[in-house]
């Protein structure tokens, strides 16, 4: 079968996503018979192009890779808004992968709406709406009878949420503990390696680890964000900003790193999240700084990776790593979540 | 919804399902609008009992736990064989748990043949028929519009055949590097704190870590049928026994373990398969003894514990670890399985 997809926002997710589409082409038709068009790409910079037979995707990839926007991609540009297209446009799924907003989840929340309540499915790794709109994104969808995929929110393309919700089915989740902010452990593992904390960062930062916000990193907001979105999945519990206890690595000194390597421990920013007495309750929901002995499973997080560690009744502990940002491995968060739909719908 | 279930099989694993079908029996039906009913188990001991409205699992449990077979359950023993209560029962799902068999895989093949002739789904942790039949059984799956689930054949509850298969979507697998034999690795481990091969061999025995026959565990024959497994899933491939390398830890002095840790590595039984050029062969299918660097991911399972690495083309390493074995562990993956069946079907 044939989906059409209408993307909105084209960094580097989308063009990862656009990359892998292109590279995978022929596998996703013979293995999982789907053929997908993109009928449409809408961007914040370089305006909107549109295919109702799809876009023709490595010549658009062309030209935005040697700078020109969609200038050479052979399309004209529209006249018509992202809300427009999103609401007149004839597609199946939206995928949206606008810049994230944590105070408001705009504009994307806004995008996410239009398409849910036009009944039409929508994928999204922008990590706004859903640790602020969830249940209410849920609902909606379910209205509609759509589906809100977002797998690509925590841990890129390692599959974690999708793990919760059904590799988990029938466990009961006690506790969840994780790193799950790759250019914080990036930092903290070089500074394990000798460098201070400011030539860390600043190498960081020249590998494009670094939100354009570097404090969304370092001061742990980017994790805030991370434990709001696994509270509503893992939980079901819907949390504000300023109920998640928070504490990044900036201020963190080589020093205080040296002497926990010296006690054989690891200076890491760990998300936790505990399941309280009561339904619907947490007794904790941390994005904090722990020393972590060399036993526990998320002290062999090196580098940019992510982790996991998942608590339940029956399963004791499932850890759960790999990369945890990247164009292509959030790209294929995307292109997971879209067969999934694809398997489920069609 | 209601699914009916026949169990065939009534030890370890058939036990640690119906503790937690009782435990979970509120949790199933709130939450997934499941009522599990039990309308039969069959055993080679104690014979088979029935009841088409469904078994009072508590009492069986009990009888069960007290020693007593199924003598103080308050049902009547049933005169027909196995293959004739698969044949002639309502049911809607059979779970299929006897004795693995590694040289036919029987009888438990002929088991899942006549429920799915049927058009009955099955789910089963015997690794025989998996190792030895995939391709055949799903195609007879398939053609009878049922399912053949098996997650629970390798690393019990802990996610990995579901996972490849359905969260990993779209990957191209290049290798998978696998610790899956739980006693094995607890045996290492404990050489690694000092014990004698043969003193941590009847440790493991005590805690119940060692298969009836030990030569599974410990000459590499349970890592081989799960190699086997892999091999169908993640790269459907059939193998024979034969071709998969083989080498357990028996033979393994504490020295080696001593000399292993003095230079920061340590031995672990590791499996390994890896995509070969062309389609459906495979460059490398093994369960063999590997000294590993302390960097390796598969180093830091410790214990009875497994753990499976999975190097694909878009995500480089995706590492998933949890217990290996266990009554309510690898019962869970049977009830993960069948919660995936509802999902799916109904």
């Amino acid at each position: 079968m044939t989906v059409k997809i209408l993307i909105v926002g084209f960094g580097n997710v989308g063009q990862g996503l656009a990359e892998l589409l292109v590279e995978k082409e022929r596998m996703l038709r013979e293995k999982y018979k789907t053929d997908v068009q993109v009928v449409g790409i809408v961007t914040r910079h370089w305006g909107a192009i549109v295919d109702e037979h799809g876009l023709a995707l490595s010549r658009v990839l062309a030209s935005v890779l040697a700078g020109k926007g969609f200038a050479h991609s052979g399309y004209d540009l529209q006249s018509q808004t992202t809300a427009e297209l999103i609401e007149n446009l004839d597609y199946d799924v939206l995928i949206e992968l606008t810049i994230t907003d944590l105070n408001n989840g705009e504009p994307a929340t806004q995008y996410i709406r239009l398409a849910l309540e036009r009944g039409r499915s929508v994928i999204t790794t922008n990590k706004g709406p859903i640790a602020l709109h969830l249940k209410e994104l849920e609902t909606l969808a379910k209205t509609h009878h759509a589906v809100l995929k977002y797998e690509g929110t925590v841990m890129s393309g390692t599959p974690v949420l999708n793990l919760i919700e059904h590799n988990l089915a029938g466990l009961e989740i006690r506790k969840i503990e994780g790193i799950v902010n790759g250019s914080s452990n990036y930092i903290l593992t070089r500074m394990e390696e000798g460098l201070e904390y400011d030539d860390a960062v600043k190498e960081a930062r020249e590998l494009g680890y670094l939100e354009a916000d570097a404090s969304a990193d370092l001061d742990g907001w980017d994790a805030v964000a991370k434990v709001m979105i696994l509270a509503g999945v893992a939980f079901g519990v819907t949390l504000k900003v300023d109920e998640v206890q928070r504490r990044g690595i900036a201020g963190l000194t080589r020093r205080e790193v040296e002497d926990a390597l010296g006690q054989n421990k690891v200076w890491r920013q760990v998300v936790e999240l505990e399941r309280g007495e009561q339904e619907g309750c947490l007794r904790a929901a941390k994005a904090g700084l722990r020393l972590l002995g060399n036993g526990h499973p998320l002290a062999q997080i090196k580098g940019a990776g992510n982790g996991l560690v998942i608590y339940t009744d029956v399963m004791p502990l499932i850890t759960v790593s790999g990369p945890g940002a990247g164009r292509r491995e959030t790209g294929y968060a995307v292109l997971n979540d879209l067969l999934s739909i694809c398997t489920e719908q069609c």
